[in-house]
């Protein structure tokens, strides 16, 4: 792998074509935390095959012209070159091309909506990341949901943007009890498998086994937080009796994969403490997830990766309970850059 | 007071299960800005009472188990000493007990929320006090409110909690004009009383009466402005003419009492541009809490206490306007810490 | 100009009743950000007109006596002196009495209502500018959104306050395609000058015609900017198939008009860079526009000026990216301070 990847790195500093390449993928491996430009090739692949399988390839065709759009935004505004190098203004994009494609129909303005929210999702990063700085606290996917909310939302009042795929609005209706049904093992594996997937947009399992794969080549312990989080976030959903289908689909657990891999393997220094701490801020995640499904449907849009967010800024902001991982301090600090 | 109180840090200081249980009531005593054990078994007794005659025992149980709960959890998280013997971990775990066995139907699940909730509540608390500290201004009763709404609007979607006396969703319906009642003196007494007594979910004048008490023992300032804060809200709200219900329940006044507390007692040296500036501040607390009824009514979850955080956050940003109060220095302090 | 200007500031340094007259026509002039009193008084009479033709006087009368108001409670909170004398304690207060006017029913309250809400601004203002201070970002008209979306929200539950003009409440509802109407030249025109007068909710030609001259009379690029934006708002929100009703009110467009003086002439140094990156906020600031009208639906209120304050905030966060103006360094500093 060593020796693979400095091959790499010398070509990439001997072609500025070849830059660019290594900064988008390491774009969208980012929206796992992971720097590393093989496992944004291998997420590229789990989402194309995810796109391709689902009959809708132009899904995973915006998220790279996204992610493309935003590469060279972030060299117009001049932004930080390590940062940009690292892949740190491209995930956001990458993830808002993907949800754009998937909640709107095809069309001309539907590429002109992704070229447009791919430019602004740099300086949301930018402006988000300048606002944390004080805290040292990283932006996470907080652009990506901004500004696809603000596309979105707005979509209602243009005839030229069809939210075909959008939920439906309505009002919070009184609490309605149902008999909690019951979770066989192939239900079991294809939540935690699509729990993996949909942090990307997609309920399938050979996309996620791309996806851990991806994790695995740059950090087993990430590839293998992720497994146990998705796990986790199946076993408490179905325990607090939330519905299967929800569950099945990977609905409530991408988020605290997310949580996850952030708490227990990027921010903190890995030990059984910070992974106890980490699997609280798991279990918490999912209740955010059907707390903000909720808060969400009179506005009627998906609450993406918002519970992943929220719960993760809380549990990092009281920092100084734990050490931070010494290893990928640079790392960190270019998150919060 | 002084002599009793000597006796009792002496105690305190001689077990660590007095110490634990100091820091317990001191907790309680928090919600209303008080470090004082005293007050906080005042409080404990306003609220068992008040639980006992509305025949819902397991609500003055929660909010004990829960504040228990966050004691602990803070001093895994080895949380700043003073600030825990200060009590400053458990007051937001204690209305969040309150609150989640208010409006949720009893059962196993209850419980593992409320002991989930209240140790999220310690690390909501920790980083929102993280996040304040540019601005010396405190968290308030924040942690309780993100945490506890999390935890509500997560059950519309878990079949394992009913959600029984959460409020029924609506769209906000156009202006309907109505009379305004007239509110007799029985009644004007009542929704003073309950204003206070609210603060802590209930509606009971004896438990109003005992936790005046409780303030009185450490501060009669905070006592004094307690009730005046309660009078100005009810005849704010009826002037304005606001359901008589609403008023005579309290639930208009519960936030403007603990804003009157915190900007005229506790983070501001008392003066009578204080005392103005404080008025100012609780007239507006009435005002916030009908227009947060009215924002969160698509969402069907209630406001807590979020009116009386938002005004006092905005009356208490402008420090510089007035002189902080020297002989409570160290407490607004570890409040900001 | 320079004369006239010199001659009315001696004036003003020998009388403090003419101060307080400069104090308070300042405070007009920069709801557009023109320190300027010969501004305010043109600012002054496009909203008395446009409130005369519409046959509601006491709209305008309602803005006057906020910003006395607003002006009179910075004095006495001791605010500093050269942010009272550049009027910025009053621009939020002037549109919050406009707004109160607009949207309420004549009445006793209603006056009661806008002396409460113009003393709020400014401790709103205070807030806000203390809070924003560490990113050098100023608080633009976010206290006149917040202070009066309270004010708003609140008359839903109070029955001496009719709000007759305020939205009616609705879920988002689905999806539905319509055809994109022509826009001939007539409503364009109509469109781009509503755009500049709904800054201070008013459509009205003659308005915009006055608004535009009190621009060009402090700044001329300004007033430039201010055209430019409305028409690139305008187009914008045609293509993207808005409907006509809402583009021809300007309704679309003055969130926008703000933004586009806020980026492209105040904030940073004009250059190329810096009008094509406010040109990408302005086009954004359309897509936010229809947004928060869609997200505000359920809660019956309107935008305000939300969408020009999210938005700038997000493109003025990133500062480093753009040089500073230096001319108006000062200013600039005012805002933020």
């Amino acid at each position: 792998m060593a020796n693979s990847s400095t091959w790499w790195e010398r070509l990439v500093a001997s072609s500025s074509f070849l830059r660019f390449v290594d900064n988008v993928l390491r774009g969208v491996g980012q929206v796992m935390f992971q720097d590393n430009p093989l496992t944004g090739l291998l997420f590229l692949a789990a989402i194309g095959w995810g796109s391709y399988a689902a009959a809708v390839p132009q899904v995973s065709i915006a998220g790279l012209v996204a992610v493309i759009v935003a590469t060279l935004t972030a060299e117009w505004l001049h932004t930080d070159r390590a940062a940009l190098n690292s892949g740190l203004y491209g995930y956001n994009a990458y993830l808002l091309g993907l949800a754009l494609a998937t909640f709107l129909a095809p069309g001309p303005l539907l590429w002109a909506y992704v070229v447009l929210g791919a430019a602004v999702s740099v300086i949301v990063m930018l402006g988000t990341a300048n606002a944390l700085q004080p805290w040292g606290v990283s932006a996470l996917t907080f652009p990506f949901v901004l500004t696809t909310w603000i596309l979105l939302l707005a979509t209602y009042g243009f005839s030229g943007l069809a939210g075909t795929a959008l939920p439906t609005g309505r009002v919070v209706t009184p609490f309605q009890p149902y008999e909690m049904s019951s979770l066989n093992l192939a239900d079991f594996v294809q939540g935690v498998l699509h729990s993996i997937s949909q942090v990307f947009l997609k309920g399938n399992g050979i996309s996620a086994l791309l996806l851990l794969a991806g994790l695995a080549v740059n950090s087993l312990p990430a590839a293998a937080f992720a497994l146990g989080g998705a796990i986790l976030a199946v076993a408490t959903a179905h325990v607090l009796g939330a519905e299967s289908q929800l569950i099945t689909g990977g609905l409530l657990g991408f988020s605290p994969v997310l949580t996850v891999i952030a708490l227990g393997t990027v921010f903190y220094r890995p030990s059984w403490r910070v992974a106890a701490y980490a699997a609280l801020g798991t279990v918490f995640t999912v209740v955010a997830q059907s707390a903000l499904n909720v808060a969400l449907a009179p506005v009627a849009i998906p609450t993406l990766t918002a519970p992943f967010v929220l719960i993760s800024w809380l549990f990092l902001l009281p920092r100084k309970c734990f050490e931070p991982p010494s290893t990928v301090l640079v790392d960190t600090e270019k998150w919060a850059a």
